[in-house]
């Protein structure tokens, strides 16, 4: 196999009360990567469509991740990365990270697969490290393990896949206004009351158990974020309305994606997410803030090939 | 129905990183309860054995929980309770829960249950509202329960009973010195670190986790305490050393038991249970401190008859 053609989805991260911890990956939304062999050494990348990158390889994303990866493997064959981006940077479902885990995933497959899906995260959280100064493995994931995931430990770093019950559907809202990741940080607390953190770890067990059981119920009253959706949703306009109308609306629960700006909501099956969108339009249509609306099943695949080319 | 003798299990609360939502419920270690209808009605308290109790139905935790359910349900049969005692009062393996929720159990049982085991649990929390003030359900749930209970919220009370994997054997040991839960209680924060929270939370979801996934590793990696124990663990003697006398015997993980004193361990199998109890025995003999040390599997029933008398 000389060259590839890769879907890598959006991803949820800090989801509800998994904050840090938790993710999901939407089948729905996400980028395309060309990724081929190349006859020189090292990364070139090339960008097709979508918001403009940095294209020096040490600069991006995808470059980095591609890069740490090829160093580990000791490998000299090079590659050339071809992004076509459909998720705004920005927008708070894993832009980066699913440019980050596609270079890491198209170039282990182009490889022959020497290494497993789990055994890449560690190389796209170094993408990470490039976008926002972190390494974090909450959005890279569940990019390539699909489903949703629990990071249980970075230190070690452990992940966990868990079910993800069939009829599951994400509805997320994307208004476009530039939330820096920095100014979101701003509004934790490095303190947090006891009695809030027992709350939050007892809906957590709930909603690990309720993906389990697929006891939609349980995972609706498990979504439930007492520690930063509070502070947090003050940097995202109407979000009370949104989150009045989601629940309306009869979604089994929402929160914030990522850092924001996007918020994200879970139906039981498809009609229900289709009305939670209608829901978040009719919310935000009055506040002249530009929105794009998603309606996604959840991808319980993680990457996976468009179509290949030998 | 007349008369039943009752099975009351000891449970492990406070489970580890469940501070405060999960808990077990043992199979060998346990009171007895007798109870019977009478011909007049109120509750009767007697005991047969073990450190004595308060006798009068009010100011007895099995007493107080029975007459709250007798209360609710608006019935005017009378019952004798005579209490067997085996778990020592103070142990920190739920000596008050067994009998409260011992009571309200059996008086179901004997009223042809007009109540499910769940619906019982807040008439067993009056009990733990006489013992300790705090009318808490991590001990009673898994009494009634059975298995690794979580309470996910106390408003509404929502406690999910969750799957215990059949090679868990739990070991404790009781060092019998007095603890009171109001130090214990001294010695918790009222703020956490966000970055201990997280890790805690992601802990948890790993637990729960692993018990569906009978995941003896996952449990075992799990297991990590980073709020409570490094405090709490000052008021247990010879803690640190006893730690890591269960850990280097091959136990999966260890915590305080309740607000202790007891410190329990789970191993997979019994030989590897057993091979914790003689290393824990090695660590408290020098100590001069008098204990005892349970080997035991996991309740998966909640407590049960011991046999009927028609």
């Amino acid at each position: 196999m000389e060259r590839i053609e890769v879907f890598c989805p959006a991803t949820i991260a800090n989801l509800n009360c998994g904050f840090d911890v938790l993710g999901l990956a939407l089948e729905g939304v996400g980028d395309v990567m060309h990724i081929a062999k190349t006859a020189q050494s090292g990364i070139v990348i090339k960008q097709l469509s979508g918001p403009s990158l940095p294209l020096e390889a040490e600069k991006n994303v995808a470059g980095v991740a591609a890069l740490s990866l090829l160093k580990a493997l000791d490998i000299k064959q090079g590659f050339e990365i071809s992004i076509e981006k459909f998720i705004k940077p920005g927008s708070g479902i894993g832009s980066s990270a699913a440019s980050a885990a596609g270079a890491v995933w198209g170039i282990n497959e182009l490889l022959g697969r020497p290494l497993s899906r789990k055994q890449l995260i560690p190389f796209a959280m170094e993408g990470e490290r490039l976008a926002s100064d972190v390494a974090h493995a909450d959005n890279v994931a569940p990019a390539l393990l699909g489903g949703f995931t629990l990071v249980r430990s970075y230190d070690p770093l452990d992940v966990l896949r868990l079910p993800s019950p069939e009829k599951l559907v994400a509805t997320v809202i994307h208004p476009q206004l530039e939330l820096k990741t920095s100014d979101a940080r701003k509004l934790l607390k490095s303190q947090v009351e006891l009695t809030k953190a027992i709350q939050q770890w007892g809906n957590l067990g709930g909603l690990v158990s309720g993906l389990y059981e697929e006891d939609y119920e349980l995972i609706g009253r498990s979504l439930q974020d007492v520690i930063v959706e509070p502070n947090r949703s003050l940097l995202i306009p109407g979000f009370d309305d949104l989150r009045k109308a989601i629940t309306d609306a009869g979604a089994l629960g929402c929160g914030i994606s990522g850092s924001g700006p996007s918020v994200f909501a879970l139906s039981k099956g498809k009609k229900m997410a289709l009305a939670v969108a209608e829901a978040m339009r009719y919310t935000y249509e009055p506040l002249g803030i530009p929105y794009d609306v998603h309606v996604s099943k959840i991808n319980r695949e993680g990457i996976h090939l468009c179509s290949t080319t030998a």
